[in-house]
């Protein structure tokens, strides 16, 4: 490698510690951030001491908060009746993005996975079980990732809250909206006929 | 766009201003920060700031660096006799990688183009020609990008030095290793044929 000035290399090593960004777009980054006036920055350096510093979760679904409560459990306008269970944090982004979910969230923090060392009790179980005892509560969508720990998880939580006489649903797997049938795997294949509605 | 805590809605923003990084990529970014511990972001927030406030530009030959003179300048084992001219300190990289070159550089910050208003009195080229008023100096490379502003701050550092009796030099262009005729467009094959070689 080139034998840059020393902060430079010192950015182009941390710019890489970013997921995806290999030695080259590191560079790219670095001799961009060289070129931007100093305010900008200042503007990121400072973006991501806050995130560290005044960043929590909500006591309530465990989602990231800058306080006591996130923007959707504080949030009146939300249905209070219906709780989509995800693995992480970033998660809600795709289904807050289809603008066609209005309700609560629980952000369990990972998924099972015995060979990972991640049982039912390293997850944010106990809190959403605590939710559930409260009335009102007539759904939960279980949103955790079609992977096999996923998948795992959500069985783990169905077998666990179908007792208390509440509707519980999976999110639905199948083919790609814009895919090719081509390119399906077979168990998506396989998902998407065991799903398949009349039309 | 979902409604993320303040914070990590400002550090996506801050994020995505950086070239090729989109909305996904900054909140993949993002969500890292938020997992990793906090001296990771303190150490890529710090790096960011010291490279605005800790480097220069190297008084000889306009690259960056973190003192008076630039690694390249400050090196002994560096052949004095050789300069090579780029565009952009990140030309180096290239350069550099490759092993080949021992010389050193001149940085112009800059290509001449009469669209963007950018003329030779913008770019390093007063102290390019002060230089070369050094006796020892044996050969100029000019490496700018084979562009139309590349081709034509070439043609002008070429009419400026030739006249003085140094060798000047322009990197080949032709078809990159590794890759086929086909995909050539007809102006690099028409520059690969004229810069053919017997072997």
């Amino acid at each position: 490698m080139p034998d840059f000035a020393e902060p430079l290399e010192r950015l182009i090593a941390e710019f890489k510690r970013l997921p995806g960004v290999g030695q080259k777009s590191a560079q790219r980054l670095a001799f961009h951030v060289m070129r931007t006036p100093r305010e900008s920055a200042l503007r990121l350096s400072q973006a991501l001491l806050d995130v560290k510093d005044n960043l929590t979760l909500c006591s309530v679904c465990n989602n990231i908060s800058s306080g006591e409560l996130c923007n959707f459990c504080s949030d009146p306008r939300r249905n209070q009746k219906v709780i989509c269970v995800v693995e992480d944090a970033n998660n809600v982004i795709p289904i807050e993005t289809t603008r066609s979910f209005n309700g609560l969230y629980h952000v369990l923090h990972g998924a099972i996975s015995p060979l990972r060392g991640v049982g039912p009790e390293q997850l944010k179980i106990k809190s959403l079980l605590e939710r559930l005892s409260d009335a009102g509560i007539e759904e939960i969508i279980l949103a955790t990732n079609p992977t096999v720990e996923g998948e795992a998880t959500a069985a783990y939580l169905s077998r666990l809250i179908k007792p208390l006489g509440l509707k519980v649903t999976r999110i639905a797997m199948g083919i790609p909206v814009g895919s090719d049938l081509d390119f399906a795997d077979e168990v998506t294949m396989l998902k998407s006929l065991e799903n398949r509605r009349e039309i």
